[in-house]
C-alpha cells in the first residue's frame, strides 16, 4: 500500500470499510482464517464484484483461486482507517448522549482515549466517568491550548455547538465528530465527520411512507 | 407530486432532503420566504446545479427568475419525508444512549411519539423518562402483539440486538432505528436504518490519517 493511493479513494469505498473491517474481526473470533469474495459477499451483502474493487483501491489482498487471508485483510484496513494508532479524544457536552459516548469502551480498545469531558452543569463538576473527571466549560480555552487533540466530540445543544468549537485552539485539534444538529463552520485544516441523528430518523420516517405507497399500489 | 414519482428516487437524493428541510426550517425562523438556488447553495454547500437537480424529482418547486418559496418547499419536503404524519416508538434498550434519544424532545415535535421504552435492568422498572415508564424486557413480546409500532429503536448491547428483534412481532412493526453495532437479519418487510456510530468515528480516524500523509507531501 502506498501513501499516494490513498488521498484518492472515494468516501463511498472509505464508508464501507469500516463494515469490512467489523465484518473480518467477526470471522476472526469465529476462527474463519480464509474467505473468498463470494462468501464475503453472502455475509456483508456486497457483490462480490463491489468487494473486489473496493479492495483493489489499496492494492488488492485477494488470490485468485484462494481468496482472502482474514486475518491480514482484517489488519490491512485496520491500519488504512488508522487503527493502529492511537488517538486522544474529549467530549464536549455530557448529556446523556456525552456519557453515552463516554462509557463505550470498546472505543478505547480501538485506539481513542477519552482524556476529558467537558460541561456547563455546575453538578457534574468534581464527578467522573471511569476516572476521567467532569470540567467546566470554562476551562476548555486553556485545555485545548496546552493539549493536542486528535478528536474534539461535540454532544451539546445545536444553540451551543458553534460558540463552542469557536472556543478551541484549532492549531491544536485533528478533527470534530459532532453529534449537534447543525452544520459547524471550521478552518478546512479541521476535519469534521457528522452524525445527524435528525436526517437519519427522518430518512426512515420517508422510508417507511415509501413502502406504504409501494404497498397500495 | 405523485406517488409514483416518490418511488424511484436514488438514496443519496432522500439523504439530502432532510439537510434542506433542516435548512429551509431555519430560512423560515429568520424570517426569510424566498432564496433562489444559488444563495441555497452558499448556505447548505450543495452545488445550484445540484440542487434544482434534486429538488426536480419531485415535481420541482422554484419557479425562474423567482426562486424557491420558502415555506412552501420547506412544508412539501416535510410532506416527502413524512413529516406530515406521527409515528409511535419504542426504544429497547435504556442505557445512556437510549436514555439520550428518550429525551430528546425535538424528536416528540416532529410526530415521533415515544410510547414505551425496554430495558433488562430491574433497577429501572417503576422509573419513567417524560411519564413514559420503563418496562421489563420480557413484557415486550406481549406488547407488539397488542400495539402497532411504526419505529423500534434499538439501543442494546450488540450481543443482544438479534435476540430482542426476534423478539418483536414483525406484523405490528413498521421500521427498526438500529444503534446496535452489528447488521439485524430481518424480514424484508421491515425497513433498517442503521445508525453505526463505529463506522463514523472509524470514516474519521481514516480522514485524519489521509489529511496527515496529505500535509507530508
Amino acid at each position: 500500500m502506498n501513501n499516494k493511493s490513498i488521498a484518492n479513494i472515494s468516501m463511498a469505498v472509505i464508508r464501507r470499510l469500516p463494515k469490512y473491517h467489523r465484518y473480518l474481526k467477526e470471522l476472526l473470533e469465529k476462527e474463519v482464517y480464509r474467505i473468498s469474495s463470494k462468501e464475503l459477499s453472502k455475509l456483508i451483502g456486497f457483490t462480490a464484484s463491489q468487494i473486489r474493487q473496493d479492495l483493489n483501491c489499496f492494492g488488492g489482498f485477494g488470490q485468485q483461486g484462494y481468496g482472502y487471508n482474514v486475518e491480514e485483510l482484517y489488519n490491512e484496513i485496520g491500519k488504512i482507517l488508522g487503527l493502529d494508532k492511537t488517538y486522544k479524544l474529549i467530549i464536549i457536552g455530557a448529556g446523556n448522549l456525552g456519557q453515552a459516548i463516554a462509557n463505550y469502551t470498546n472505543y478505547e480498545r480501538s485506539g481513542f482515549e477519552l482524556i476529558a469531558l467537558f460541561d456547563i452543569n455546575p453538578k457534574l463538576q468534581g464527578l467522573k466517568i471511569r476516572d476521567i473527571p467532569f470540567r467546566d466549560i470554562d476551562e476548555l480555552e486553556q485545555f485545548t491550548n496546552e493539549n493536542y487533540i486528535d478528536i474534539v466530540v461535540i454532544s451539546t445543544p445545536k444553540e451551543v455547538a458553534q460558540s463552542v468549537v469557536d472556543k478551541l485552539n484549532i492549531k491544536n485539534v485533528g478533527g470534530i465528530w459532532n453529534f449537534a444538529p447543525t452544520d459547524l463552520k471550521v478552518s478546512d485544516e479541521i476535519v469534521v465527520e457528522n452524525v445527524h441523528l435528525n436526517e437519519s430518523l427522518f430518512t426512515l420516517s420517508y422510508l417507511l411512507n415509501e413502502r406504504e405507497l409501494e404497498s397500495k399500489k
